[in-house]
């Protein structure tokens, strides 16, 4: 492999503001003419109006592929027939200001709405895109088998397959309005961002004038059953769940954890929402929103010592003690900050979920916090909760997450133990 | 929530050489007292000596904790309880020169190899975490249900959990390494990092005396069935799968590709690999790696485009075009490179695979070229590949992936065709 390198020319270690030829960005604007695209391009630097690019931390990899001669660095996406199977929006949400500030609202149809600046040069790339899939999931089969779903040959097959819509979302942060859902100054917000990243992206402090971050983190995914049309409309019954990944649960079936019992969980209350009431359905529309939040936000590292500590203490693996271990080793109990999540709702127009299938409390307040209403609270059922996973469920209930049943004690807490390291 | 920001003092915008209090880092050194700690803190700069910080990505979550006021600048992490499970080396690849440049070997152990260091006020943190887990997969489930598995209450229980040790595992790069392994100069691949990712990093091109960079990037996970020392004894038969991250499949099912199928019978293959011949093992040792790659590292966003721009394409979803659309919309078919996939081989000892579960060639090519011996390949059953993913198998079979039986034909290539987007 050889390097496409041009020939030796100065490197910029940051930008500077006024330069020509940036589109400007204003956040929130009624219409994508206003609003201005994002552009986060590495190959004509005078057109960024962002710090940071696309793709979040993949944007690494491109990077390696052009070190390795494999990618141009002038390569721009040819977008035929890539535009979304289903068109989501625009949503009055899309222009109240500060109801989204984690995503770009335009991101899935940059190729319809910024034609003009496209054909004009810039290059200007989805964030967002929307497609169509079949989902097939052992728990889904097995809830046909046992006769808790019946197929109904749209929303699902009788081979076990969900029919879905589904959205990959890569983070876009306007930070001002970032800044304000911590409750920090966007000063700070940016400092700290530079300064507790070791130094990245130092446009953060320099370039005040670039509102707009793609930071190099997970975005979201959503899978949704049923018309995405309905999410939009509170008269039809929206069940849905978000979720936080945890790699360990979610593919490889850890038990130390609800995760994956959750999400499937989860898919089948969603499937059973979008189906007509002649296959046992409840006639409305389902969504699953997932977000790259391994570990709580802490990394599966982290992860990994908080359970190496928590089955190693003085007593075992004590429900009382769950939240103290992460604590002790990450500094806080959990990073995921639900306070950005409730944005992608406000992408698909949500008003009301009729049936939140979560028991988290912080999800909760940001969900209602952001001005959506919800009805019902679905817990898990009990039965679903592997033995080892009672210690994060019953100290998670004594913490205050949503239980319809008994809070546990704090004598019950010492009780509910788990497996030790060599069990 | 209240910003705890000092006192207002003057911003670096990055860092110079020279500094008093950094430990050298001596990459490939044969002891940890020679190579020397990682450290990669953010609460005292002047003992810092690599570009970037831990947690991958999620330093940027860590950043919002601190912006929020939910976590001190000063935090530093209780390491009590967190050391691995199982001791993983030394190996003589450790100090092998060039054969491990993406992660840290000395990670996993640095509360008890860096100890003087961290007495002395170093903030050294682990970037590898071993523990155990009981991992219960439905397939494994319905495995054991026809009799394809047969429980034996060490490696497999009854109840269908598999008995795992597993590690977490954060990037650390030693750049001249990697640069090697891409074939380009270390000048050039800082460069390229440092303007293809919008300027990430300046130190990249201002520091060339920091060789080591913590990429805000995924890990990996391991988990291994069986004795974890077995993997580095060749005489102990090993079955291993190194895959690449595909939410769409590895949790919901998507069935327009083989990766969940793979991963878990490959999870089939690793447990009775691992398991006695009394229990119809072949009593080796099994191991799956688990990379951080969704999308062939070219991130969902851009893998969601090609399904739609590969749907509705004239002609339909067929084999012949499966990699010229991914081109079209990335500029590369793959961003994975496979360059750095051996190290994590290394780090565990492994010399000999003896049955690699993957079809990948450039997979096979990098281990066997980093000097791992692989037996026989095993390929995923036809009974396992989901009709729509048929448009992938094809595809990949005729650009040169492992096949045991017939290589399709330009002619058959057209005929292989996926469901279309409104089926």
């Amino acid at each position: 492999m050889s390097v496409e390198v041009p020939a030796p020319r100065h490197i910029r270690l940051t930008s500077h503001s006024g330069g020509t030829g940036a589109l400007p960005v204003r956040w929130g604007a009624a219409t994508p003419a206003e609003r201005g695209p994002v552009v986060g391009t590495t190959g004509q630097r005078s057109h960024r109006n962002v710090i940071g690019t696309h793709s979040g931390s993949y944007s690494v990899y491109r990077a390696l592929a052009v070190a390795a001669g494999a990618l141009s660095r002038q390569h721009r996406a040819d977008l035929t027939n890539t535009s979304p199977t289903d068109p989501i929006g625009p949503y009055p949400q899309w222009s109240d200001p500060g109801k989204i500030v984690s995503l770009d609202p335009w991101g899935a149809d940059v190729a319809q709405v910024f034609a003009g600046e496209i054909a004009a040069g810039y290059d200007v790339r989805p964030t967002i895109a929307v497609t169509k899939a079949h989902v097939i999931l052992p728990e889904v089969i097995e809830a046909l088998q046992k006769g808790r779903l019946k197929a109904d040959g749209k929303f699902l097959t009788a081979g076990g397959a969900a029919l879905v819509t589904k959205a990959a979302i890569e983070p876009v942060w306007w930070l001002p309005g970032v800044a304000k859902r911590f409750g920090c100054s966007e000063t700070d917000l940016r400092r700290v961002l530079f300064e507790e990243t070791g130094g990245m992206y130092p446009e953060l402090v320099t370039r005040s004038d670039l509102e707009v971050f793609l930071p190099p983190i997970g975005g979201q995914t959503i899978y949704i059953f049923g018309n995405p049309h309905d999410l939009a409309d509170p008269a039809v019954e929206l069940t849905a769940r978000v979720h936080d990944e945890c790699n360990g649960s979610d593919v490889f079936g850890s038990d130390i954890c609800t995760c994956r019992p959750y999400l499937t969980h989860a898919i089948e209350e969603c499937i059973r929402g979008a189906q007509p009431p002649s296959a046992g359905g409840r006639g409305g529309v389902g969504l699953i929103a997932y977000s790259r939040k391994e570990g709580r936000a802490l990394g599966e590292v982290t992860k990994f010592l908080v359970y190496n500590a928590r089955k190693r203490q003085v007593g075992g693996d004590t429900a009382d003690q769950y939240f103290a271990r992460t604590e002790c080793v990450a500094g806080v109990q959990d990073m995921r900050f639900q306070e950005l999540m409730p944005d992608v709702l406000h992408w698909l127009g949500v008003r009301k979920i009729h049936r939140l299938v979560s028991m988290s409390n912080m999800k909760f307040d940001a969900i209602t916090g952001s001005g959506i209403e919800v009805g019902e609270r679905v817990n898990i059922p009990d039965e679903l909760i592997p033995a080892d996973a009672r210690v994060e469920m019953d100290a998670k209930m004594a913490a205050g997450y949503f239980t319809p049943g008994e809070v546990p004690t704090a004598e019950k807490l010492k009780q509910t133990k788990g497996r030790g390291l060599n069990e």
